[in-house]
């Protein structure tokens, strides 16, 4: 029996999440299960390392599974790749120890999430970010995400339904740049609650237009109050971009 | 009665094109038709700048129609836009002179065709880009773009089922730009060909992977020889960027 892992890239929009669930909704990780299960002629189960929300998007989640197929680890990604929808494709696979696990360990992971600051909304870039119309202001923005940094208890910035054990993580990198017309606010950290990012997103966004003051993010780390901190951004402008097990920078 | 002339903005990827057909497929055309006849309470029938292929995204098409609403034209996209599905949006709407047609006169309109020059593709811009992993010599694509500019027979551009009086056209601009693991290739002029902007880009690729000659672009306009060219390259990866009334530069 090998180990294989998986990196996934997913466009999330007509999924139900990553997580197989109860009836039969379409799911990143069911149809993952279902390739590789008729690939390798064995019933397989994946195990992800991020189980991304409904309509989140992914560049490099990691699957990972055990399986007895004699297939050489870096070729399973042409093998698997013709069996999967054109929104899901493997861009990478390998084998890794035997008790590589991809939600112990400590990774690095890193969010991207991406506004589009336009007056009106843009038809392509609709699925793959949030559409805001107001001015904001980037200074105040990166202020907030200065007091991101470091290890916190991030209980003001989940959302209700979380089965976390600790609400403390650490925050490495987060930071706000400009691409033309998009912001895009970018974290680095190793784990986030449930909606963590979407709700830092929707309060950077809320600092930015006025609505709420930088400082707000210190309150709420301080005080674990939900009520200090601003709206949930939408799925959409969320991308896992991806893992490594490289800690500090 | 006055005439009013829409901007409009659409991802094509659900569409069979700008223009209204036999039977009922879905078209841009047809449902602006139907939202502007709902929302005006008359008979509106468009008139499209471009009639843009299946599949085929544009921010800058233009629609033209005559109506006596009392709706001032710069008001008019705010009425409208509520009635539209969330892939069609009017961005800019304004009253025009009554002789104004938008496919007549000289326009200088720009497409963008975008590659996505990557090992793997990405599912979150498969809808908006071509996915092509050869890698690809940017200064030899740039060359054959320099061939384009001026005034030329682009016959061996156009595919075959175009109902053009004449095959020329004047080519204001074409370039090739990296922006990140993108390569846009961006191009202006007075009016293209059915397919010409596509056939453009395909056979740029098949340039810059070293399968033809940036020559090839010289020797076909010479020829008017549609075998001296390229393939034609999918429409995802096309955008009708615009109009303007500025002819030069």
């Amino acid at each position: 029996m090998k180990r294989f892992c998986l990196t996934v890239a997913y466009d999330g929009t007509k999924y139900h999440g990553w997580q197989v669930q109860e009836g039969t909704p379409l799911t990143i990780e069911g149809v993952l299960n279902n390739a590789l299960s008729g690939l390798l002629n064995e019933p397989i189960e994946v195990i992800g390392a991020s189980r991304t929300d409904a309509g989140v998007h992914a560049l490099g989640n990691l699957a990972v599974f055990d399986s007895n197929t004699t297939i050489p680890g870096e070729r399973l990604l042409f093998a698997i790749n013709p069996l999967l929808p054109d929104d899901i494709r493997v861009v990478d696979s390998r084998e890794v120890d035997a008790d590589f696990h991809p939600r112990h360990g400590e990774f690095r992971k890193r969010y991207e999430y991406r506004i589009l600051n336009t007056p009106f909304p843009d038809p392509t870039r609709r699925l793959y970010s949030w559409h805001v119309d107001y001015k904001l202001d980037i200074d105040r923005m990166q202020e907030a995400c200065d007091c991101l940094i470091g290890e916190h208890d991030f209980k003001a910035f989940c959302a209700s339904g979380s089965q976390a054990l600790t609400t403390v993580r650490t925050i490495y990198k987060a930071d706000v740049t400009v691409k033309g017309d998009e912001i895009v606010f970018g974290i680095e950290g190793n784990g986030f609650l449930y909606n963590m990012v979407r709700i830092i997103a929707g309060t950077l966004v809320d600092i930015g237009r006025g609505r709420l003051e930088p400082a707000c993010i210190s309150a709420a780390i301080e005080s674990g109050d939900r009520t200090k901190v601003g709206q949930t951004a939408p799925a959409c402008g969320l991308v896992l971009i991806g893992y490594s097990l490289q800690k500090s920078n």
